[in-house]
């Protein structure tokens, strides 16, 4: 399997969704499971194994990304989830210690998340880069769709 | 042993040292060691055990108390230690999920965590009940001095 | 009386209930009211004795905690509550002076204040050491059925 | 006795001497001192009595103002003091509950402190409120002659 | 008049409601009306006289309590209103230059805004004064109640 | 064309139109599109010509002001777009390295930012320079109504 | 005058400095003076007259940018400066109500605040700009040569 | 080239050496250069080719990381370097709109940027897996040792 996504909790699964879609649509291979750093610590080390890229999504003190990374050298990507107070998950997911990298991606971001996984795996698979590619294009036809909507209906004012 | 110290990295040394020095004061065993949640996760479980309270001294996306509690049912009291962002060791110990707490104390007060420590092995020890509320008076003692230079600096202004 | 949960504000109702109900669920006598720091000193003060620990539940300048803790030398808990900014409850609570430590959990986390009680508690009584272990096991297998119900929803992808 | 200041602890003592002078420089009678909320409840509780106006210096977790609120209904100032987080004093002392006000002034402003309390016995009193307005006309000459440097410095360009 | 209740906006008018509502219940003259630091800086200036207290009720960037106290040497007593990021009120109300002080009272806290004027004025007025007394004795009351309810709620656990 | 307002996103679009219907009631030749920074920086780079000054409305990472900065040396108006953390935009927006300035104004500020275009564009323009000024005298006028319903409302109370 | 640069304070001069040295540097004239939007609030309104632009310097509670936009429709750019909070100065100076704009440069950041000013007083000015696409261009030949100097010192690595 | 290494400024130089040392140490290729997103946008864009993998190290608003990635599909790894706010470098990079993704690692940390690319490239290459594992292997020696040191100071205290 290329892609492992573990959520901290079963309450993060829309953004783990966002990731499983775009991993989905670029024809890559993913695992989503659930499993907590705290509540089952050996759970989730067993988990540690079998993959190329790990994504990790996990909200408040969100340890599992860098639990994650304790136990593996594959890349770990984390994707704090908002709550509260939101610097809580995206500070402990980022500011890990030397030694330990975690790739943090934006709040709820488990979208880009897997499009960092996708550009890490396409390094090794020249089809799967040439789908990020055409994946990129068509955001930028969408903003100009978008644009051309914006312009006719505010149109040049004089 | 009672009390178990364990600093997520040398650097927290002086921290540490604060609350070793507090339970020295108040004659309570205890021991002080070094593992990281991340760079030595199984050490970091393998010293979970044989305590009756775990003190965790971290920085940064500290972890460590929140690893430790998730290895033990005895009370954790985590020590966020102060860096270039403060908040991010403060939130990453405090924000802990359901199901798994750690005692936070403030940034650096590694004596604070001590002394709590202190409070919690009192319940079955007066002796050491005793040796708290001498060590609150000293403290109280402390503040009637300070009042005092403070007046005779300061004086009666009129 | 094992517990004593005491609330700022009527408003903190739904917080200390989740403490409440944890120490219902692992047999813990325990007693709920209501004193304020400020509206209500000389109560607040008559109310710090007769407990093995206490949990105090506050928000916005949440001084409950702090008092309780200068009036005793008994473990206090301290519970910050959401509101319009948050901080406010948890740095009150959190960065108490050195001498008088506050055990502070996560924001709004009354449960956990409870957890931290128990295992307080547990250190003298055997019996509520094992419930204490049961009730993380549930937790744990909570995680498992979750990890099945995602898996069986976002399946393994290829 | 006009003002009684109050420090929480004798590391405050800069932040109470710029009050101090203030009320010096005003000819106001004050009282300077040093008690905990946390460390001498008591001492403090004590202390609420004798004066028309409180100025409190606190930092931290800094519920000296609140406590001293709690105990009168005088009007009680209180000034948060810097240190590793500088916004855990501001909010413990800005965020009371409604019913128990604390005046808050900007961080480290012992001299505002001043001030305040200046301006609100200049409603009895006045001479002290010609003497206010001297001092407020000093500030004026002074920006005016700070200006003349400046322009003096930097003179007109062209 | 004794109290002039200032809003930077019509929209803040529930804020200062909270404020008008005390000062009516304390049986305090007051006149409440709007002008902005901004948009009305004249006007602003002519409403700074004829008061012995202002309250200056402000979102956003908050100048019109500071404006008004630099037009002023009476006390001005400065509300934070709350939107999108709470802290432009609280600090561009709070961090007064020296020399010029506001007396910042919490985010949203009209009420405690007008029982801090009410403390103020009650130094020349032992009626109010009295009243004063009897409004703090019956927030006591209310906690009392509060507590009964809570404590029949959730009565005593073993 | 005097104002060119560049969308990060169709989502600002409610933000974009506080702009254009402040420039349409100046009567100011304005065109509105999007374009994004980071998905379509070629689009954004061909925008960066033919107007007098820039409005460039984005949320998140707002690179879009800087980038349209670095592509011209007109002035360029930044507005920061509120969403869950709010200071990402705001900081993003602001803190432009040395010698590429960009003009920020507040969250969500659409109509300042065509304000401030508007102030840029009377330098050379006698009679938007008289609009502008009864634009803000009709403000003036809207307060001074505000005030009469708020003083009709809560009157003079004694 | 082209460009008015006031100073909230007299400790403010290395900052307003920043900008004077700029607009030497691009030949502007310049008129640099200090006045407090609290302590001298007639001062400040009568320096809000007579130029093209207004550069306004301040930290803390930053009155002063929106207290000199709101007495003209001449452009006002705020610059922050740095101090114990940091985030006071940038609120207060962004967060301007709807109607009274201030173009807000980063922290500290006086010599961008003469860029934005030079790009407003360049509509009218060929020379001036051509000046100021110089100066980007130092900047870019800065760039390359700092690029030599580190690829020099780091070179290829292999 | 497998790592390209871009400053924003020279000043970044300290943070990009780390991440230039444990490359170095990995025996990975790289080069390290300086280019300003905003000052030299052109350049930018032509050193974004002939790289497997971008590391951008930029503070302020850090809009390097975004721009690279906006012009690459190619893992863009983006380190925030710290300064007086600290947030706008962190939330600059990491709050990246949905469709560019950049792998943020925490507050200066080049060293972590260098692993995190080095375990993007291992997924290609035996031997550099092999060293990666060895790498982390003498961090936890280095535990170890900090272990033996702190035992060896604070001893087992009874």
């Amino acid at each position: 399997m290329r892609v492992k996504i573990i959520l901290g909790s079963k309450s993060d699964k829309k953004i783990g969704a966002k990731a499983a879609n775009v991993l989905k649509d670029l024809k890559i291979d993913y695992h989503m499971t659930v499993s907590s750093a705290h509540r089952t610590p050996e759970r989730t080390k067993g988990l540690c194994t079998g993959a190329d890229v790990y994504i990790a999504v996990a909200g408040l003190s969100a340890a599992l990304p860098g639990v994650i990374a304790s136990h593996t050298t594959k890349p770990v990507i984390g994707v704090p989830v908002s709550g509260k107070l939101n610097m809580d998950s995206i500070l402990s997911i980022l500011q890990m210690p030397p030694g330990i990298p975690v790739a943090t991606v934006g709040l709820d971001r488990g979208d880009n998340a897997a499009l960092l996984a996708a550009e890490i795996l396409a390094m090794q698979d020249e089809d799967l880069s040439q789908r990020l590619k055409e994946y990129r294009d068509n955001w930028e036809e969408k903003v100009r769709k978008d644009a051309a909507k914006i312009e006719n209906e505010f149109g040049v004012e004089r």
